[in-house]
């Protein structure tokens, strides 16, 4: 799995943070998901620097972006804070699955609560 | 996917930190991962915010722990600086998967050189 932390510039592009996601790497973030997959990615996660730990919803369009760039599963985090968030994750990012922390650290929800609530929007999700 | 971010305390226990890594939520990690798994956790993230970005390898010890702890996947992150640092990670942590990205970004390994060591040493690994 290669993690890919990203930040968003100010033109819009997000761009690449190596080192634990402390060091800009100057790399455009689909461009280097395309690469990674390239180079053999089995899967990556997607976190976005800005949303994480916020609780307003993953960044739904570079979410997107990559999940539509590569083949690859791509996984979502950062930013999840309520359930609209993992199912916007899934039909507007295109995520092929959600990494949250935070939201269940707080029991804001309980793990259960967000698999039963994709499940009943049609998302496929293991129940047990 | 439940992102569980570590610092490994004075007295050799680790402590789970919420909000992205930020802020000490002042509870066990093994606790933690069990009681995610009992609320429903499809696989667990395990980051080690010491070693990530460090290069050194990843927290073997709590990674072990873990693994051993509960029954979901634990995919270990934070600290892979060269090939037997995946390994390690297998035999010695009993993660089932692992992830990386600073040495990627760094071209310091490649990550299909990566996933033929990992596959010469016995471990199951997608190579295309």
């Amino acid at each position: 799995m290669v993690a890919i932390d990203i930040v968003r510039k100010d033109d819009g592009s997000c761009e690449v943070y190596a080192g634990g996601g402390r060091i800009p790497s100057g790399k455009d973030a689909v461009e280097w998901a395309v690469e990674a997959e390239k180079r053999g990615a089995g899967e990556i996660l997607l976190t976005s620097k800005d949303a994480d730990g916020v609780g307003q919803g993953y960044d739904l369009a570079i979410t997107r972006q990559i999940a539509d760039a590569v083949k690859i599963p791509v996984v979502a985090s950062g930013g999840a804070g309520s359930l609209k968030d993992f199912s916007d994750a899934v039909f507007e990012g295109h995520a092929d699955a959600m990494l949250a922390a935070s939201l269940f650290h707080f029991r804001q929800l309980e793990i259960m609560q967000v698999k039963e609530y994709l499940h009943g929007m049609g998302i496929p999700v293991r129940l047990n």
